[in-house]
């Protein structure tokens, strides 16, 4: 397997994808995505655990059980989230679809919608239709701007990559982009992704590899905690590659598939949260000796949403005081007297009380950009790695300035 | 029901209290506090709910388990949380509270202990022990100062008040005294909090109470929904006011009594949030409604708890997407299309959907320093209020250098 760090979402033959600037966002920073293939995809989509779900999110659920064997591509847009936006948000999510799919010559049904950004503001309909006529002039000129920037919001990086794997001695790819930064939480939080390949998979089977990957990987990272009513992650395959169908979970080739996934979205997951707003360190927080990996999530979410750990680590201090504090908060019945607690190689904590490692050494292993956490709970066999990063000056900054 | 302001736990009659310094504080500033009754008393404490507990909360529990009829009174620090301190730390608790009894005359398990500060450093029991003597000679020069201050950590001000009433036409007082500021969670996190009162009481009724009361104040407050090892709230009752002793929670007096504490507590719990780490604003979360007092109190904690709703709040941003985003992830089965939201009195949300009101005119209502937002959930019956502040560039200021 091959990480292909300049690849995207259209590195994988038999789909295209650009991005536009429509006129969502005042700032005139790309706003409009389409990506397309050339056949008709199996596709799988995960989407928010939000009571509120944003209006796109409920027209493409319908229009993946209408046939998700027969998808063409996907629409999105940045700046506005059509979310909170009631029966007009509906209809506008169901016409941006809609509108796409005559505008590109496919049946009905056919085309997703995924949007982000601010919510309680219907979109303006008449700058995505002309911003998706933009879209096509782009194409036939085969020229344009990338589809990853047209996701942004707060995000400073797009976020993209592609991998290139075998599947029983055929070539395939994987093409990824996604969008981060603010409201990022576990349980598919305020992120979109977009996952593309030319390996042949059955519905059923890629629903099953996307379901596995995100529970380790987009459901494993948090920037501030909150989770958004747009969250969707989609994959969308198009055998173009001639490889065998995957149709079971069982043998090589679904596991193949499935390792150069979860290696594409990790990268992607870890992309979002180095660049979570305001953020200045990658934390990894690993929970080893957990009864369960259900107990070690929990542990790992209470620490890495905690505001004063997150401060504490902006603050490069090595105050573990509140780790105990968020471990002892997160419902898991752990006991106090065993826990130890590493920073990077060093052992601050050991069964619950100070190592003896002085505060100097533990700070010294914070001034990295990159920090390993370790909690040992020493209570079981499981264990789980979790991704978040500190709460800065500047993730006040762009969150209070954000709205107006 | 008259507040007296400028009271305290020792405005009430038996009672006395003091603060000096001893030098657990680098700064100097006051970090022991005692207070005495003359009398033994009837006591009741309500103790955090994190898994892991500090010290003196483990020998307090003890202390009262032994005879809640006999407290003479309590050893506080702050400065030093003594918790995560292993076995010498329950030594050291149980220590302070033996030599305050020795130097006060006072027979064994008769002192209560309560801690406040940093966490994993054993307790400099010399200093406190000198401290003691420090207090006992201020006790008998009838000069000293403030036992709240000397509750303080990150707090900017002391907190304090007592209330007087009448039992069956006795008068009687209950005086209070506090610190909050970080760490301050639903479910007794990171606080003290200390009730005096002449009242006659049962160790029963002080207790139920003490509870109802907790319930309804000290656990709907918020400033960073972290929670401490430490968090307790006593209330030692001398009876010397000479009022009829009660000991049933059925009549005037037991609710006399319980509306006086209810007021006393309201206060503080308000007061705590006030000076929250860097708050600029005291928010009141009223949540209408719901189908129970449950729900209204999980809607209101993810909405106070919500760093993305903390930020809006402190940038005067009526961004109340983000209100709704929090009402979905609370766990709730709330109905999207029901939801209205109200800042003061302007409606901004009505079933879900923007109003109309301009988010002008709903920025006008978030200039000032005290802010009430109301969500109606248009589900049922029950309700609830929950006090929380935002969340500014000196939040993160203070918690990323309050260690080093």
């Amino acid at each position: 397997m091959e990480i292909i760090e300049t690849g995207s979402v259209d590195s994988v033959p038999s789909f295209r994808a650009l991005g536009v600037s429509c006129g969502i966002k005042q700032s005139g920073e790309p706003d409009l995505g389409v990506m397309l293939c050339e056949r008709s995809c199996n596709t799988a989509g995960v989407f928010t655990t939000n009571r509120v779900q944003a209006a796109p999110v409920l027209v493409s659920k319908k229009i993946l059980e209408r046939g998700s064997d027969r998808i063409k591509g996907i629409v999105v847009n940045s700046g506005n989230a059509n979310a909170c936006t009631g029966k007009q948000g509906i209809r506008d999510a169901a016409e941006m679809a809609a509108e796409a799919e005559r505008i590109f010559g496919f049946e009905k049904s056919t085309m997703l919608v995924m949007s982000t950004g601010l919510i309680g503001k219907t979109l303006p309909m008449d700058r995505i239709k002309a911003g998706l006529l933009k879209v096509r002039e782009g194409f036939n000129a085969q020229k344009g701007g990338s589809f990853a920037r047209a996701l942004m919001t707060t995000d400073t990086k797009e976020k993209f990559l592609a991998v290139r794997f075998d599947i029983q001695g055929v070539p395939v790819r994987i093409g990824a982009a996604a969008k981060g930064s603010g409201m990022i939480h576990p349980n598919m939080a305020t992120m979109l992704a977009l996952f593309t390949t030319d390996a042949a998979v059955s519905p059923a089977c890629l629903t099953l590899a996307l379901r596995r990957v995100t529970e380790r990987t987009f459901n494993m990272i948090s920037v501030d905690g909150d989770c958004s009513p747009n969250d969707s992650v989609f994959i969308l395959a198009s055998g173009a590659s001639g490889a065998p169908l995957i149709d079971s979970e069982r043998g090589p080739a679904f596991e193949a598939f499935y390792s150069a996934l979860l290696v594409a979205a990790t990268e992607l997951a870890r992309a979002i949260v180095a660049d979570g707003e305001g953020a200045t360190k990658l934390v990894e927080i690993r929970v080893k000796g957990a009864r369960s990996f259900n107990s070690a999530s929990k542990v790992a979410r209470a620490v890495a949403n905690s505001p004063l750990v997150k401060t504490a680590l902006f603050g490069e201090d090595p105050n573990w005081g509140r780790i105990v504090c968020a471990i002892g908060y997160s419902g898991v019945p752990v006991d106090p007297d065993k826990i130890d607690i590493f920073f990077g190689d060093l052992q601050a904590v050991k069964q619950g009380a100070p190592s003896g490692v002085s505060d100097e050494e533990c700070a010294s292993r914070l001034k990295e950009r990159e920090i390993v956490l370790t909690i040992d709970l020493n209570q079981g066999g499981c264990e789980c790695s979790f991704w978040t990063c500190d709460f800065s000056y500047d993730y006040v900054r762009i969150n209070a300035e954000y709205h107006t």
